[in-house]
């Protein structure tokens, strides 16, 4: 009989992982490659889906021609928007099946080992979910715009705010205007005004570890800015706490920087994300094609680390 | 001896307008043209600010051949910006005499008849002005991504920031928030996030009504958004009454909206504008030449409104 894989890929707007899974549960190989947003670019994404699904091939010296046995769950931002999901279910992929979802629900599968819980994801943006028997709830992600708050883009236009204002003599006057002052290599209002109107959400997420250190030194300003945020993401911990009542897990770049702004009830309800979003993608490959995952255990010490 | 005329130019994002004076100091004319911000498009502003003059020069029956006796004065958007300033500095144009200063100053001067006092401006940005001796204090508008505070756009923004908590049950549920949706023609928050993501200010500003409007309701979101921009104007007032002690005015379009916001004090400090801006740069022409007020006193009764 032909052996069967699973592929675990998580794909986001900067880079896209595969893990790929042989048929006795192990990690055999895994994949990197670039941007996979089907809301952004829906042929790049494809593109690079393949692309990490391949070189986890090439990793753990499966042939390319396998790819026709493997199970693939999958894990993209943009896929909540109903045309874009629908575009992704359209595409004549080269795989024996495709599990699609957004990376939040890969992203809770992973941290709770494919059980009912929730995540908070602070990384440049900021989103929440939460999913019990089947019922998912999505909070927050509204973009770096209007929503993201206590996101790394968000801190860095907020920082930004605080240091026009400071310089105005507005707002007191701290060690984060000087901070940001240097790192923009701005002399005065007008030159961080010129640098920072209409900037991407990239490039205010930069100025996110300048918030957080200064914040470390009881910044005045820089304290406010991450409080305001950890006022929202307590909002968001409760909501989704009401909504899955068990488990919920602090994950994205952000996460250490953020968690200590909850309130402390909060923090202390936290637990440990178990696995990473590529391997919830991976459970969802399992749990779609009606593998258990006792029979089909993650090993993760199997692997060493692609790079 | 050959007649003189002077021009006062008000030059903006969205329109241009000029007045003529005649050398009794009869205004005789008045031009409208388009847009005429030289930070966003040098040439068209230049063209826009011609065209204007010509305008007034044909309303009053002066022969274009003329515009070489007219001294003008503008106040242009984006002229504090050094390179800005160096290029419409060396502009072969086609007047006598060209006085240059920002839309902030021609406010100011227009305000309080060319005295010294100060302005806070509101219309879709936000930003403040005042001029003691000749010392002239430029505060806020740094631009909507990151300044700009309790403008138009700041205030559409902040409804939609607080939209889309309320859609996810983390701020209250307002009417604000059904006035939004119907106005955007979204039914959720993933409609709303896709409308505003990536917005520019004038889509945000015209959202604004819509916050005065609950406001005046009390509604319980938008009197917050108010009140937030409220602080901020105070703190700008007091700054500026710090620096030039004595006349204070609110213009722009949006100032009779954000006053009752200020500080019960403020609010009985500030003074009506004497003239609007556009006269202001016609004593920035009349100051600039050498020529006192009081021998070319501006008669706004004997024009006829241009449309």
């Amino acid at each position: 009989m032909q052996e069967h894989y699973f592929i675990g890929v998580d794909g986001g707007g900067t880079k896209c992982k595969a893990v790929l899974q042989n048929h006795s549960g192990q990690i055999i190989g895994e994949g990197l490659s670039g941007s996979a947003n089907p809301a952004t670019d829906l042929p790049l994404a494809i593109v690079s889906i393949v692309e990490s699904c391949k070189l986890a091939l090439s990793h753990a010296g499966v042939p390319l021609s396998q790819l026709k046995f493997c199970h693939v769950g999958m894990g993209l931002a943009g896929v909540n928007l109903p045309s874009v999901n629908r575009k992704m279910r359209e595409w004549q992929n080269p795989f024996a099946s495709v599990h699609l979802t957004t990376d939040l629900h890969i992203a809770c599968l992973g941290a709770h080992d494919g059980q009912d819980g929730a995540v908070i994801i602070a990384g440049t943006g900021s989103s929440a979910f939460a999913v019990v028997d089947g019922n998912q709830l999505i909070l927050g992600g509204h973009g770096f715009t209007a929503g993201d708050k206590s996101g790394g883009a968000w801190m860095g236009r907020a920082a930004a705010q605080v240091c026009l204002e400071a310089m105005d003599e507005l707002a007191p006057y701290s060690s984060l205007v000087d901070l940001l002052k240097t790192h923009l290599n701005c002399k005065d209002a007008t030159a961080v005004a010129e640098k920072v109107n209409g900037a991407p959400a990239v490039f205010f997420a930069t100025l996110a570890p300048l918030v957080i250190a200064a914040a470390e030194q009881n910044d005045i300003n820089a304290v406010a800015i991450l409080q305001n945020g950890g006022k929202y993401l307590s909002k968001l911990a409760r909501r989704l706490l009401a909504h899955s009542g068990e488990r919920l897990s602090m994950i994205g770049g952000l996460a250490p920087s953020v968690t200590p702004w909850l309130d402390t009830d909060l923090q202390q309800r936290l637990v440990n994300p178990i696995h990473s979003p590529d391997f919830g993608a991976l459970l969802l490959a399992q749990q779609q094609t009606g593998v258990t995952s006792s029979s089909l255990l993650i090993k993760k010490t199997t692997i060493k680390e692609a790079s």
